[in-house]
């Protein structure tokens, strides 16, 4: 019998965000086409105006039914809902804050609502930093909720933003996770006619690992050793970077960090989903990563099989089954732990009917 | 009694190449300074034109009693020399060919007096692709060349240029490497302000993940399954991302790329040094790689240990004494076949007195 799975790497565009997205005359948007609403949240997406511009968009991203469908699919008993990219940082600062507490406080309604099936990562106003510890108290106080999920760019000015400082003192302060996730990529102008699939698997992996290395280099992680990070996908290249990182920081005499410990000292205190495909990866974060810090994955409803709508909650989908044959070689402790003990115990949560 | 170890990736300049760069007035050039001579190889350390600008480039770089005191010092028995980056990339094409060719003699030539303990991997003239196919079936006569190396850039469009194709046929056909190495890093932009830490421990890694991933995508290695790739600094990040680069190849409806395996595959035929500074990468690499295939390697004489002239040939040097430390936790097995068993194999040479 395959083991429950609780998933801390799962997104939805709540109902309210929806709306915004289908007003926008520009991306990220929504644009109702022949075959299906598309989903437009890349720049280059945006270039071709073809009904295959974006892709497609279906209830799978905005209803919650369909979050518990796939869900009851793939075994999944608990869902860490996040907002996914790009959250709300294209939105005019002065409306930011309000919308990221009506955001919050539906995700929250929708959690509580869902008989301990689901929980939430909040978003935060970041064009206005000045605001976001507050909002973190208050969502602190939302009882399904878990913490935030925060782009790689943070305000465009990368996590190690001076005047994020506070966002990081009260997370630690609040036992709240920070979930760091990509969305922008880098590298553009390196993945010609590669599709989609050179973005995603290097630039998005790449655009996290510089973001939390910075954050770490900065001393972020240093000075509230209570802050804790979850990092996606397998902490994009970071579990295997660490230790060259760690050398290039101690010789390089151009720039003293003034780090107390080594870079890879912080990225072993970090959490990291398992998002990474392929038993030899699964190794490599479970010898980098404190083990009761690696949590389960599946990035849903992203990386969508092509199959018709009324099939979809019924279709096995590739993440969730890859990165659960990824975990089948390994002892029954691990399997257990990544699959849902870390969790439970991360998240303070009970399987439900527990 | 420590193991023997054979330096799969280990630098010179020639000295037909070191007066070449003295005569320029642009980057890569070397310039003389109050303190001593300065290399500068990157766009951005021309920037400063004070006495820091650049890094000190010292005889470690040229003299080969340097390189055998060096090897001396860490117990190393053979080193298969390259030239080290940026090759001869800036030069022009028409002079490309015989540059090449002088700079593939000089050092057989060097190989040739050091009574086994040296070896080498060429340069190709990248600028003239049609010409590199004889160059490297000359390369193949000369008695102790093992290959070439190849940055990652190529002549300018990736290792995927079209026009490359003979080489990669050659190569395999012949046997020899093609040992790939960043020389550029991509993402400057994104580091500001951390020194040479994050373009290194970053943006050489990501450059070469990218390149050779390029490469692996538009089939080269399929259509030459004899090929040799070593793959610099662990694979850059290869090993940790293979699963994913899989999977995003595969549920990438925008592009088919038409590879008979996943990219994975062809990964796992690849050769990769053990430069990754960590027990946690070796396990890494380890878990990913064909175990026949990882050999040691210290990237000599780049990080440099900041010590005066006299008694560098006497001072421990960081990386090799960190990536003997990375394995030190290993089985025998592992520990012979990555410092000496698995480079005598791939290059077919004996230990110096065996």
């Amino acid at each position: 019998m395959s083991l429950p799975l609780i998933d801390v790497h799962t997104h939805m565009y709540l109902p309210r965000y929806v709306a915004l997205l289908r007003e926008r005359k520009q991306i990220p948007r929504i644009v109702s086409r022949e075959k299906g609403d598309r989903l437009i949240i890349l720049p280059d997406e945006d270039a071709d105006t073809s009904t295959s511009a974006g892709r497609p968009i279906g209830s799978e991203f905005y209803e919650v039914k369909r979050k518990l469908a796939f869900m009851d699919q793939h075994n999944i008993a608990v869902s860490v809902v996040s907002s996914a990219n790009p959250w709300i940082d294209f939105v005019e600062p002065d409306a930011a804050p309000k919308l990221a507490a009506d955001l919050n406080d539906d995700l929250e309604a929708m959690c509580a609502s869902s008989n301990g099936r689901l929980y939430g990562f909040g978003v935060l106003p970041l064009q206005r930093p000045e605001t976001c510890a507050a909002e973190l108290k208050r969502i602190a106080g939302l009882p399904h909720m878990r913490g935030v999920i925060i782009g790689s760019a943070g305000r465009g000015q990368g996590l190690d933003d001076p005047e994020f400082e506070p966002i990081w003192k009260a997370a630690a302060d609040l036992g709240l996770f920070i979930f760091i996730h990509p969305h922008y990529g880098i590298g553009h102008e390196l993945f010609p006619d590669t599709g989609h699939a050179m973005l995603l698997a290097m630039g998005f992996t790449f655009e996290t690992s510089i973001a939390v290395a910075r954050l770490i280099l900065r001393g972020a992680m240093a000075r509230n050793p209570g802050l804790k990070l979850l990092i996606a996908h397998g902490g994009g290249t970071l579990p295997y970077l660490a230790g060259r990182l760690d050398s290039c920081v101690k010789n390089d005499i151009s720039k003293d960090f003034g780090l107390p410990k080594p870079p890879s000292h912080y990225l072993q205190q970090c959490w990291y989903d398992s998002i990474v495909y392929h038993p030899p990866a699964v190794a490599a974060l479970t010898a980098f990563a404190d083990p009761a810090k690696i949590m389960f994955g599946t990035d849903h409803p992203f990386f969508r099989p092509h199959v018709p709508e009324d099939v979809l909650d019924t279709t096995t989908w590739a993440v969730p089954e890859e990165n659960v044959a990824a975990l089948s070689g390994f002892d029954e402790t691990t399997k257990k732990a990544i699959s849902y003990e870390n969790g439970l115990k991360a998240f303070g949560i009970k399987l439900p009917g527990a």
